[in-house]
């Protein structure tokens, strides 16, 4: 039986007739080719992705696994479509608070057509991309019985300030209160040899290395549910993901700078909120 | 006496009646301000510059000393004129061979009015910038008896093949000859404890964590001379600096993403050459 995500947070969704990617519950996640380039280049990308020798394990599982095309019945009604078979991010988190960060302060890449390339620009410049090296695409935050979780439309007005105070409020307690967030999560999550931050610097040094990709437009995916131990207050290992991968392009030899520049800006809010939780230090900055 | 420096290869050159900056053959380079808005942001920024705690002693001797602004006779003939009073980065060199690296896949800035911002990134897109995170805005290679200098309209020409090439180039012997670049100097310019690899990236620490200041349109210059030792074959300590802070603006507590990736890619680029100065398994790269 398959039905839409309960945990997707940015990109189409498959409700209300429209076309989305469906998971089936036991590990797996159906994504629709989209009809344009973007799918040829998203299927492309995965199956060179898949073959390439020169990516390192650790790396590797920063990736969804890639499990070929299925034609499946389209959640939008419209007869059997081909869908990636990947591995579905959330399984086994029963109420995981996720985040969607779209990481490079552009997100056209050179060769784009003009149409393209301005629509980007656009974006870019209205969001916080061109300020501060990537954006919110999207969020949620879960908490006991408590969930937050912007529309599409406040998650397109976040300025700087917003971010920088949504990825403490992501792990705060209480994430639906207007008051300070508290960022009693911030150690488990964020912190540690396994937390976002390790995992995140293990992407740069890799991403200072590696010239075959060129990520455009990609997010990193974070995820993490709070119920993860006995006393439901301390989370499972995060999981940091990168996914959508429509617009990759071949790296030529050259290192991706301008997705390895929002990783290291983003990588810095990180630290300074474990540097400083209570967020002294940083509250006359943005 | 005052008079246009020898080694500059890029910016506004005093020279056929033009206004530009003078040295003093004594070790002072004087910079005349600019009379737009340019003028005024680049004494700020060094004023500010100066005068900030913050910034490390090692990170301090990448910038050329400031010692203020004096009246001068301007090179266009205009009368006295206000201008920058800075340490001449080629002081001491006989024949230096420079390269001036314009850093940033972008020039423009978040806030920049439209026309600045349009005329930015037609540039940007133009030359390599987009693609490489830096562009070469100008440059000479020494060598005895040979100097390779190319014009300005060959400059704004070059592609990513050429900025390769060009970087092996710089460290090469018989500079303008069309042969394929020996690059017998690598490992003494760009190698070594000191060298320009080992500059770039205690550049690259300090901008992975200063929030100070985002430069814009600035650049890495680099110089040294093969006239350096007493066989004349092998160079000094090579100079790395940064110059041209016309656009550098508050960093408002976010890092400079911009020129920290454009500064990775040229890091990638000179260590690819440390690595194989044969060039032999980056020549279908680019």
């Amino acid at each position: 039986m398959l039905k839409p995500p309960e945990h997707q947070v940015a990109g189409h969704q498959a409700r209300d007739g429209r076309l989305g990617p469906l998971v089936d519950g036991s590990g797996l996640f159906y994504k629709p080719l989209q009809s344009d380039d973007r799918g040829a280049n998203e299927l492309t990308f995965y199956t060179s992705f898949s073959s390439e020798p020169r990516i390192p394990t650790r790396i590797r599982s920063f990736f969804p696994g890639f499990h070929g095309t299925q034609l499946l019945r389209a959640s939008d009604g419209s007869g059997l479509h081909p869908h990636l078979v990947l591995d579905d991010l959330f399984a086994g988190l029963r109420l995981p608070s996720v985040i969607d960060l779209k990481i490079g302060s552009r997100t056209w890449f050179p060769s784009a057509p003009e149409d393209y390339f301005r629509k980007c620009l656009a974006k870019d410049r209205k969001s916080t991309s061109a300020l501060l090296g990537f954006r919110i695409s999207g969020l949620q935050v879960n908490d006991e019985d408590c969930r937050w979780r912007p529309s599409h439309d406040e998650v397109r007005q976040f300025n700087a300030k917003d971010v920088c105070r949504i990825l403490r409020r992501f792990v705060s307690s209480d994430p639906a209160s207007d008051c300070e967030p508290n960022c009693v999560f911030a150690s488990a999550v964020y912190g540690g040899a396994e937390g976002v931050l390790a995992q995140l610097l293990e992407l740069k040094a890799w991403f200072e290395e590696q010239t075959l990709f060129h990520f455009y437009s990609a997010s990193v995916l974070v995820a993490y549910d709070k119920d993860g131990s006995e006393d439901g207050r301390y989370p499972n290992r995060a999981r940091v993901r990168l996914v959508d991968f429509a617009h990759v392009l071949d790296g030529n030899g050259v290192i991706d700078h301008n997705f390895l520049g929002g990783l290291c800006s983003l990588i810095k809010f990180i630290s300074n909120i474990l540097k400083d939780p209570d967020n002294i230090s940083n509250s006359n900055a943005l």
